[in-house]
């Protein structure tokens, strides 16, 4: 089966984003079919929406470099570690020091979300960016309801050059958080949600309707694509 | 074919409300018949979604005390002008003043809508509860684009024991202003928008599944029915 | 994880109605969390949409003060039990006096339900009135097929400020109660049925569409913001 | 072009019920062909959906025989006119003797319709009906809203070996009509109403999903089919 | 919980049809609270949408006269057996004597389904059809895909009254049978299909915009309905 | 303008079709800019969906060598007249000569519709056919409403190579004759009918999930599409 | 139970390609009775969608001449082994010699498939061709993210008689091969995807509003169907 | 009426893109309203969607400054000519110089159309950029049908820091050249197309269902959105 494979070796360099694997269709022979062609040929590999089963599967059978991020549902295989090789520009996981005389941002990107149910959205958004080289900020739990928790962050996250929005449900974070901040807004709908908001598709639908411009918006629960997104408009793939 | 038409007279004293016509699939010749028992009864009739056209047919057949209100479509026939048998509680068209040392709403309803497309559903609102005995103040465009104009507002707006928000778009005005204020929201989604917006669809799903609870949603373009409802919450239902 | 949850301790304050969980998109390690801040901060909380499993993990992990209510799936944390603060108007829970010579409501809230498969919505709506500091009087099995279970009830009904209707399939309990009584009625559709009526859609744009006016729609079993929304309309949040 | 049509001569033989034409995609040209050969067979033919331009049209082509019905928009070829044949059983056009110790229905299928704008697809389906050789009794205006109106008619309406119902916007006139009467209901949804209940959908799916069996459905606007489908039930075709 | 249930005793008397359960969305506990009531009263009861282990669950509780019907999901609870007070026409479950010199239908309905991936809906039929007191004969697998085989029982068919006509996928047996019968055709969709036929959408709207009237169509899946509609249509509820 | 335009010259030597202009959103000042380059070249030109008035705005401008053929909205510019480079296989326009004793097609294409309503689409397609060289064969008002129409036809259509089906409402048509023929069919969905089957939508979805193998489905009221593939399905693009 | 199955035993007979069981919706009993009858007449069949539980528990009931393939989920039937009886056209397992100085396929059929996630739909294609006595020739991973796979291909698949290009997502293969093509193209889109991709329902989508003409859509998943059509086309069923 | 608008002057500062007028649902006295408030200030105001009528009865009342660009219904008031202040990057109308040696992109942004259909949706886009400070390049008629046309300008087009892609009908052009391109790429569907085509959506959810990241979606037709994203990822806005 191995030969129903035609990795796209070149991609990063045509596009700036190397090839990602979306393992959530694909059998474990297929993921480690490919797998090891990489490991073959040296090369690192990531992959998404990968069960915590198919994950332990692959485990079992090339054991050596891989790394399973339960969180994010996204599997790494490579010798060096995953964001390794990142500039530092802070650390994104200490506080936001928000009483600073000036705002300066740790990293170049915020990644916004409304509720800790979208949590895994976010986590698979910050995995793949440590994949393709850049850090994040997270700040979860700020949705509209309590509009107060936006305000507040309001000076903090206009100095992020780029801001990743997730939100399920109605979606009215991507159209306040647009209408407060200069930069760019990728609007990532999330699958949270019931009755109406089942599947993701009123915050969807909320995005691209906003009344607010400047907001560029991916598919439902598309955290890979709002990563490759985000660094291909900050120009820094490596 | 006016037997055809067996009016509810008795409605307003058993739910509260009395029947008012939807003129929309309605031919001239039966809103005619319609209008011509109430009269015969001396009985006031309230008519929406009255085209030009329509109204000024009516007119010709039954000039008397027929009255046409152009923005919001309304046809009203009485003896007694509409809206004058109101409690007075202060000038609902003058200027809200935001600098008064306490606020105090001159109306029990305010009408907050996101834009000025959403004027006509506004406007029929505002003659429906006329009709019903309650009057209303207007604030328009304070849609969450430029969010400053709600915040400047939400004091003012708290001080109301009810709220009609009308949106179209992604309606997300419903949420923010839902977060904001303790007394119940109506929302009225409106039909303005385009793409997946069109129709008015998304602002509807946007009220529907919000993060904030306290929001009483009605049918796309539905201002009498958010009218009908508010007069039923207030009791005040004469 | 924890610093992922940013509570909305002041919602209450400035809404009128606290901050409520939905359990259904997060984790148990998510929901103790959040449970553990309430706790040291002795802040009640109340959660909705907890499946037994989840409740049993919950109650391994923060055993104390810890209430699971398997009809609704509601989770209630706090020291005092939930709805012992509650004004008392009569036991909710006896015969309602049908032979009365005058009606009096036992409560300022009836719950009509269309069936018994409606019940989980139905007790949801009871808890969340119970923690939101409110009674409920519950009349289920009414649908429209027996119509006479509907109008023995009619006089009954119309002496509530208050009705709560819950239904699913064609939902056409909403119309014929809301023309049968003087009161607001909020609608609460069901995800019941199967063919055109699976997830409740039919039922929730029946009561949209509704030839009545004076119905308050929420989301598809919703049966927390219908509690809310109806705290709100009654002014009666504490 | 006339040689596109290939008319099913047999089919009132074959099904109980002729062929009827479906004028709405048809061309002025077209629908004269097709006329032109029943009148040389001495073939009578009823057409439906024809707009006045339409028939305008064909009455200035072929104009003996040719009778338009506006309210109806149909469309009658033949020498006897409509309905002449028909077996009397009363006049279905005067006021019904609600007061009469015994209830004898006047004809053998009751029409209900909801509202008055329900009326086109009332008269087509009277038309229809005349066509196949089948009287019938019209009770407009009878929605839920004032469900009085329904009630004092059941006994009535519980009469009929058959009942037509004609609703738009929520269609609960479907189930609460069945839920009252012996007999089978044949439910018509009609394009009424706006919003949510645009295009008749909501009518169509509460029909379909009614808590009430004994429920034949049509599609949207389908006067005709219900009339050939009552025809067929009563086993009258002849 | 048993206060929950309102069993509506009446209703055959008043609409030819008794109350049916309809299990799916019932809890066993609640499914045995109305079965107890019944047995109380000596009233028989029947259940659709039954589960084996809801089944199971219950034959453990109340063990007298309950009876499962595996291939239909029915369960029947009674004294006397399911379908012991029939009239006998004839041994439905023979092989049809197509050889005879005049057709005589054995039963008064036929019922007609494109596969075998048909028949639990088929046998709903046949189960409820028992319960109501009227036999029927089954044609399975005679989809136009093999036109032969309608064609070939075409007069058979014809002779029967009614036919209920079971099919899923795109639904064309629904219009070839229709077009080649006398009698009305009861269109029941099924919810068999993939891809865009996936859950019976498909063949619900072929039914409906059927070129060929005199079908009288129900919800998907919903063979209770159309044994109810049947029994009604042939007004031989007992 | 004319810049806008980037003519795929060698579309038929890659493709075996060659480009053909959809007229439907596109200026008059677009379609003129578009054959002028065509006339300029000495390339024939094809534009579908033309309506009246652009088709005389054309004429107007470049009023050589410029066909409108009405019934099938197109438009072919080109020296030689359409169709006349075709192979001769016999007259398509005669009647077929069904007493023959060996049925042999006039023409290698037969195509099937429903109705008179589908003829504007038959058009379509015949007009396209003779622009790519192949002649075809009409067969109309065959729909399965009158199934002795079709079965009449079986033998004959048999014969042919290829069949082109063109339905409209429930689009039953397609299977039955899928079922009929050993040839490969293609399904052209119509945009006729009302109610669900409004825009063609049932009648495309019972094409593709039709029980009968065989069907080559293309877009709704997709006459040209249809037309192409079957040239490229017969190998005869010359 | 066997009495409910009427098997098509003249399908290939008259429609070229014979009856194919889709296993998805029936039980095993079902199966089981219907490859017995096959298996008494010496009749070959052939299974689609059969689940691995449900081929273990047919091989137990009937071991003889059954063959499950895993991949494509396809159950064989029959003395002769599958595709034994094939004309041989070269070894369609071997790596395509791309270096020919003339490109000559090795079969008659190219399946492009654009991921790993489409095999299983890849390999019903190619089972069920062998079934009906055609090789064919598999192309996968060559989606349009891509290009050059799909552009260094190109020379090779133009020698192809008949494409079945097999995608999910969004579909850019069906357009993108066909514009590349002499052949004609069938598209099968495949339910690979999540957000707005769920379903399959874009990638179908895709295909019927395809710019370029010459494609032949069948349903998603359709393998079978793909097949059948195929071999329709090429004429070739023997 | 002008008291119903409240221009949010600031919101250049706040956001980087100033308040544009959407005049699709507002009528000519509310559009001039907007106006005369602009032109006091002596604020540039830009309008989109505006009907030629609407332009003209708005000249008539506001007749200084007032510039119609009917290619792409936009309006701009402002003393200095549209696009005059910008920085001179080259003449954006000239062709492109595809033979020079290396190659320079003559702006920054290059717009990619389909087809001459989606030419008005590339003028909106066009317009709003010069009115917010940016030149662009258009590149139209470069569907994948003719995918010659697209790999020839590869090169070209991979110099550009941003591409605006618009497309109708199934939208692969955005897949193929977002997979061309190392910068991000703007998806503007467009509501080109008929059949499932219609309206955009499939061409929006070919967008969103990409199998190539790096794309930013719009809503349909929203050439306004596309522009003020592409300025603000520039972070060119002045």
């Amino acid at each position: 089966m191995s030969d129903d494979v035609r990795f796209d070796w070149q991609r990063k360099t045509r596009t700036g984003v190397p090839e990602v694997v979306l393992a959530q269709n694909k059998t474990v022979e297929q993921l480690v079919g490919i797998a090891q062609q990489c490991i073959e040929r040296k090369h690192r590999v990531f992959m998404t929406r990968v069960s915590p089963d198919k994950a332990a599967a692959m485990a079992g059978l090339i054991p050596q470099h891989i790394q399973f991020h339960a969180e994010s549902g996204t599997v790494y295989i490579g010798e060096i570690p995953i964001g390794v090789d990142l500039i530092d520009v802070g650390d994104p996981n200490s506080e936001p020091d928000t009483d600073a005389v000036s705002v300066v941002p740790r990293t170049r990107i915020a990644i916004v979300a409304a509720g800790t149910s979208d949590v895994p959205v976010v986590a698979e958004i910050e995995q793949t960016l440590l994949y393709l080289g850049e850090r994040s900020t997270r700040y979860v739990d700020v949705g509209v309801a309590g509009l107060w928790r936006l305000c507040d962050l309001a000076d903090e996250l206009s100095s992020y050059p780029l801001l990743i929005a997730v939100a399920g449900m109605e979606g009215a974070l991507f159209s306040v958080l647009a209408g407060l901040v200069p930069s760019p807004v990728i609007a990532v709908p999330v699958s949270v949600g019931y009755g109406v908001g089942e599947g993701g598709h009123v915050a969807l639908n909320s995005a691209l309707s906003s009344c607010v411009p400047g907001i560029a918006v991916v598919n439902i629960d598309n955290g890979f694509g709002a990563a490759a997104l985000a660094v291909k408009m900050l120009g820094s793939a490596r």
